[in-house]
């Protein structure tokens, strides 16, 4: 429970209700406890930190202005709604956030009806607002909507859809202007720093003290003193803040621009979102905020504080001594370092994801081969394509869950053309505590369909680099796609050898039913297997399979089971099983994989559990369906 | 043959190298025959027609200004390259155009070291060489590169991204800016008028002809007279052109930009480019051409000289009388209509395909529910989303190969919150003609393995309707995917009835194997059934199967045979396998479906022939499985 003490006015504030009783005075003290209270919260239990920081007063002004949930408030990302969630009815249970049957650390529909969006990908919320404000505008409701986007979003092409979209509606008369207000979160930050061109044109923001100056300035000068046409003083009133803010770029589209202001100070937000609320039509307001406010440490290392594990809010978090167990996402980095040392045509490409893609170590040892393009999973694929033509070998780390924002690029750009793209694949599979906007469940099943895709899933970390190899040497489209998290501790080898492609590894022979697991399953059905007897087979390729081991198994196995942390629609066993079709063989088969359902978040453990994928779930399946292997395999069976 | 009589000049042009023996002063002449020649051909065959026209000069002056192929041209979409087809060695087999082993209507690496690029879809030019410009760069080439791309395929999201980054480089001093041109052809049109902000931003051109009058005066006023700070001096000589053209909109994200000048105009081109060639860093050069040019009944007409059927050039095009079978577009059209007319909560949106998807009747009926968002379809699905967030119920119309673009937003967006979204997709299997980049093979797959997803389609043009209405009453998400084309000719009911969710038609009771076709192969399935007295089933619904029927099926017949237009990986067929599998029945089953590769393009009937997706294709695979089938069917086995 909240102390009362410690937080005299927020203990008082259940949902945005309550705070609108407060007077607007005291909105910069609710700030400060709700910033304490956040800091307190995350401390103890770990999630998301610095976006929240950051947002603290626009989070406070918003649902005190706005009549929240009848005025609708979408986040962008969702990162920085833990203040919100707080405020909204979930003042107490902030501290479950990220856990099994906990708050979710995303806005989510199902949760409250405060969260308007389910957010986590970035760049949706304009779109979502716009259609929000659309549907509302044409039942005659004038209900707000307010979205709010951080800088590292609008680098993604579907803000830019959306703003053009929002901002060329009325132009012709047909349809009516949206009501529509767009807050720009600018604090220079994604997860990593931004790069590109958009961060270019919002850095353009210099001192805004004398602008006013300049603009009444400007004005008499052109106007009054020379008599130029009226059409150009209307046009130096639009222009003239261009040449030190960036609302030339966003007016082009056909928004009101307003601001840079300090995002971090209620009064001034308040004052200036009181007059938006009363305009009509696309209104952009430029906040300038810093990540991590309020928390020194927080503010000194944006990258570090994004997201937290539990800590002691005096200290800080703390390094844990010791050497770690790699993660995949390690060896993954490592072997990009490796390969681009033995390898100069290697250029590594990551859309934003410097840090959680691992791509520190080699973005600095190889500046002139590292590109960083922002949040632009679209351009990230085509880029990599064009580079494959002149004869560079790029590496596009993407997750997987973001690799679906550029399917088509990976379709039509990459593998139509057969182009030397190669796919790091982080996070395939089940993710875990992000929820179901970030799983991987998806990925198997929209590569395998695609021609020419060579698809590899690692059973472990010495295979991963393995397979990164492999991949990077193949000519042609390849995806090698691992998991988040450790695998099962292989020590991984220092060379840089390849795997033949489209060939397993048949781990044991036993019998008289084999197990094809595909990538981070395999340990598990490699417990299941020894305790039974049977055969087991880590599959490595999802595609192409390997067709003859397949079916020579077919022809001394009663059945097979195929294993994989995928779907099991379209899935690598639906592979298996098409082979075997293919080739007029009727074999008894069951498909282990995840189910025909968006997960809720938890732990990657209890999710791969609860979806029979661990070896307790496995040797079940089994059992199920073949009870009579539960005593000890048939002595014809095994050799 | 060409005749040189007619053409003196192009008759000599095999390659651009014969292009470049001719002296600048020829070059207007060339550009006249070139475009004479390619009404020719096109009014001959057929084909994409007016955006060929707009570039014919912009084509003449790169290749003779520019070193191709060793210089790097990259054209977005290329509906406009016919032109550079035919200065690129395909000047005498351009009226091929389309056909099978014909030349390939878009740019296609394997067909010409002068296509650099395969393109399609729009909007990739300029991340594909951006790519090409730093991979030539860090091997220390100075080959030029240069992209060109219409306004309409600008307002893509991937367009803005490549921008955005392109810009951004060497910002930070850590790697050099790329060397690109990218040359803006703004001809206000897309495959319809362009909307939006973008169209908005480039509209802004004023007279040019005062430009630099004002240019000089301001900086006079500002600076020499005034005494203005140098800086403020130097931000009007980068803003002064924003207040009239719209260059700040592109030099905010970095790029150098010149224009607008006339694209039309050889002299104009050459004097720009010739400079642009020199400079380093990224340029943006913005032409204005008119679609159709040079062809008085194309310019009037843009929209219906896109592309073309065969045509007298002296008459133009003929409306085609008597009534013709309607197309599965038509059916949407139709159905659209009639359904916005019972329930005003629908809403329609198109990425830009209002001609294309059928939506030109409903737009003026319903102009206040219609929505072209531009060529976005990133921004269309997730503003459709928000739109049923506030109970509106959006209808999607977007083709199969260009939902790819949507994906994300497919599964984030839509499918995990369980909105309810209706997508009308167009163009399902196979396409034909525009080969592979427009191809919808990938389709069933893509969609199948998103949880939450209802996937229909139709077996004729009547349950067309029928599915559009159930998906459209259904509450969550919806696909209706249809061919390209006319169906089997049913007639189409004219109300807005429904289909039972998940429940097949099972056409025929016969034996022993049961066809199970979905969609667009119902017919050619029909055929074959009733040759060989087999069990059809037309399965309507992908997901979710009728898994009842499926069951009773699978115990008294010996076999199933799935059939569908998709591939097989992943397909329609395998769910069927999944389900067999999923309640541990094991049954023969063969899966018909479209090859793991991507198709060239050809017509729909050749393709469907070739992948043996026709009767005859179909009869033979059921009787290479179960050769016994070919004499009439056992007794026991029909009822």
């Amino acid at each position: 429970m909240i102390d009362p003490q410690r937080y005299p006015r927020l203990s008082r504030i259940q949902v945005p209700a309550d705070l609108r009783q407060f007077p607007e005075e005291e909105l910069p003290a609710i700030a400060d406890e709700l910033r304490a209270y956040l800091i307190e919260q995350v401390a103890r239990v770990g999630g998301h930190f610095g976006a929240g920081l950051g947002v603290i007063e626009l989070t406070v002004a918003l649902h005190w202005l706005y009549d929240t949930p009848v005025d609708r408030l979408v986040w962008d990302v969702g990162h920085q709604t833990y203040p919100h969630k707080i405020l909204t009815g979930r003042r107490d249970s902030i501290h479950t956030v990220k856990q099994k049957d906990g708050v979710a650390p995303f806005p989510k529909r199902e949760e409250s009806e405060y969260d308007t969006f389910g957010v986590g990908h970035s760049s949706t919320s304009i779109s979502a607002a716009l259609g929000m404000a659309i549907a509302l505008q044409r039942q005659g409701d004038d209900r707000k909507v307010v979205a709010v986007i951080g800088d590292g979003a609008m680098t993604a092409g579907m803000a830019f859809e959306a703003l053009a979209h929002a901002g060329g509606m009325g132009d012709d008369g047909s349809t009516p202007e949206p009501n529509l207000l767009v807050v720009l979160n600018d604090n220079q930050m994604s997860i990593s720093e931004n790069v590109g061109g958009v961060t270019r044109m919002l850095g353009r923001l210099t001192g805004s003290r004398t602008l006013n100056a300049l603009r009444e300035g400007g004005k008499k000068l052109l106007g009054d003193k020379h008599g130029a046409p009226a059409r150009f003083v209307r046009r130096w009133e639009e222009h003239w803040k261009g040449m030190f803010v960036p609302s030339t770029f966003f007016e082009e589209l056909g928004f009101h621009y307003t601001g840079p202001i300090d995002g971090n100070d209620v009064p001034s937000l308040l004052a200036a979102m009181k007059t938006l609320k009363t305009l009509k039509g696309p209104q952009l307001l430029h906040i300038i905020t810093t990540k991590g406010k309020g928390y020194e440490l927080a503010e000194g290392d944006k990258i570090g504080y994004h997201a937290v594990s539990p800590f002691d809010p005096a200290q800080g978090m703390v390094k844990k001594a010791g050497a770690k167990k790699p993660t995949y996402t390690d060896v993954f980095s490592d072997w990009l370092c490796d390969m681009a040392d033995a390898d100069p045509r290697l250029m590594g490409i990551t859309p934003a994801m410097r840090e959680g893609s691992g791509l520190v170590r080699f973005s600095k040892a190889h500046p002139q081969r590292y590109f960083d393009v922002a949040i632009a999973e679209q351009h990230a694929v085509t880029l990599a394509a064009g580079m494959a033509c002149e004869g560079a070998k790029p590496v596009c780390a993407i997750y997987s869950t973001f690799l679906q924002r550029g399917y088509d690029q990976l379709v039509h750009d990459v593998a139509i053309q057969e182009l030397d793209v190669l796919f790091a694949i982080d996070r395939g599979g089940v993710v875990g505590p992000d929820g179901a906007t970030h799983a991987g469940n998806l990925d198997l099943s929209y590569l395998r369909c695609v021609p020419n895709m060579v698809v590899m899933a690692p059973a472990d970390e010495d295979e991963c680099r393995l397979m990164l190899s492999t991949g990077h040497h193949h000519d042609g489209p390849a995806a090698v796609r691992y998991p988040r998290g450790t695998g099962p501790g292989v020590a991984v080898r220092d060379t840089l050898d390849t795997l033949p492609i489209g060939k397993a590894e048949l781990r044991q022979r036993g019998g008289p039913v084999a197990l094809l697991a595909f990538g981070a399953v395999v340990a598990a059905a490699a417990e299941v297997a020894a305790a039974l007897g049977l055969t087991l087979v880590n599959m490595r390729f999802v595609k192409p399979l390997d067709r003859e081991l397949v079916l020579e198994l077919a022809r001394d196995h009663q059945g097979f089971v195929t294993i994989e942390d995928n779907v099991v629609a379209g899935g690598a066993g639906s592979g298996v099983a098409e082979l075997l079709a293919a080739e007029g063989v009727s074999l008894p088969i069951v498909h282990l994989g995840l189910p025909d359902a968006f997960q809720h978040h938890a732990s990657r453990e209890e999710l791969l559990a609860e979806s029979g994928l661990d070896a307790a779930g496995i040797r079940a399946a089994v059992l199920a369906r073949w009870p009579e292997l539960g005593t000890p395999p048939l002595q014809s069976a095994s050799r």
